[in-house]
C-alpha cells in the first residue's frame, strides 16, 4: 500500500495556485484582479471544470456576478508581494492593475483578460454558479472560514482555454 | 505560447476517473456502489478537496443524503464491464456488489467501505453540499444533461486519506 499525496495529482495547477494566483473578471465597463488561493480542477458536465470561490463582501464579487467569464493566471515566477497586496487591498480603493503593475492580456476566448505575466493562465466560460448556504456547511469550517459570515458564491467554468505563456 | 492540457495538471486522477470510477457510500446499514464519471480536485476552505456529483434519481442519493463519508474507487485495470453494469443498474434492484464480484474493504479513515480493487482510493469526509439550482446553470448544459431534470447535488469530500493498493 503506496501513500498518494492527492496533490500529486493536481500537482502543477494546484501547487502553484496555493501560492497564490490572479482571478481577473470584466464585465462591461468594470474590470477586476484578486488574489485566490483555492480553485479545484476537474471534469463534470461533460465539459473541463475549473472551480473557483468568490467572497460575496469583494469587490470582484460585484462584477462576476455580472460577468459570463473569468480568467486565472497563475504565475510560474514568485510574485509574493504582488498576491499579497491584491489579496489584502481591494479594488474599490486602489487601482491594483496599477500599484502593482499588472497589464491585462487579451484573452483567446474570454472576454475578461489575462494578466501579463509568465505563467499558466486558464480562460473559463462561467457554466454554473451556486451561492454557499451554510446549513450544508460542517460546523468547524464555518466557524474557521466565515467568523464574518461572508460566504462564498462558487463558480464553476468551462475551461476553453489553457496555456502557458 | 505552449498548449497545455488542463487535463495533464490532473492526469493521474481525472483520467482514470473519466473511464469509471466507483463511489461507494455507507450510512447506517444501507450500502451501495455507483460508476461515476465526473469529480473535480483541488483546495479550497483551507482543505483538500474531492467534488463528486450524485442525481437525486439515484439509489445512491438517498444513502448519501444520510452518509457523513464516501469514498471513490478509481481502478488502475481495465474494469469497462463492471462500470458499465453500476452506471447502468440500480442497487434497489440489483446486489451489485455481488454481481460484480465486487467486495467492500474497510477505509482507513471513514465509515464508506473502499472497493477491493487495484487502483487509487479516496477517503473524504462530506464537509459541504450543494443541490443544483438550474436557475444559474448554463442553458445549452441544461438541456443537454438535464432532460428529466434529475439534478445532481454537488458533494464537498475532504479528502482524509488517498493512496493506491
Amino acid at each position: 500500500m503506496q501513500a498518494v499525496d492527492y496533490l500529486a495529482v493536481a500537482e502543477k495547477a494546484m501547487q502553484q495556485i496555493k501560492k497564490g494566483a490572479f482571478l481577473t473578471v470584466k464585465a462591461g465597463n468594470s474590470l477586476n484582479t484578486m488574489a485566490i488561493g483555492w480553485a479545484t480542477i476537474g471534469y463534470c458536465w461533460r465539459k473541463p471544470i475549473f472551480m473557483i470561490a468568490v467572497r460575496d463582501s469583494r469587490h470582484t464579487f460585484g462584477i462576476i456576478e455580472k460577468a459570463t467569464d473569468f480568467t486565472v493566471s497563475i504565475p510560474s515566477g514568485n510574485m509574493h508581494a504582488q498576491v499579497m497586496y491584491c489579496g489584502t487591498k481591494s479594488g474599490r480603493d486602489v487601482d491594483k492593475f496599477k500599484e502593482c503593475s499588472l497589464v491585462p492580456f487579451d484573452a483567446q476566448k474570454v472576454t475578461s483578460p489575462i494578466l501579463d505575466i509568465a505563467g499558466l493562465h486558464v480562460e473559463c466560460n462561467i457554466i454554473y454558479k451556486s451561492a454557499m448556504d451554510p446549513h450544508f456547511l460542517d460546523i468547524g469550517c464555518d466557524a474557521a472560514i466565515y467568523p464574518e459570515k461572508d460566504y462564498h458564491t462558487l463558480y464553476f467554468g468551462d475551461i476553453l482555454a489553457c496555456y502557458e505563456r
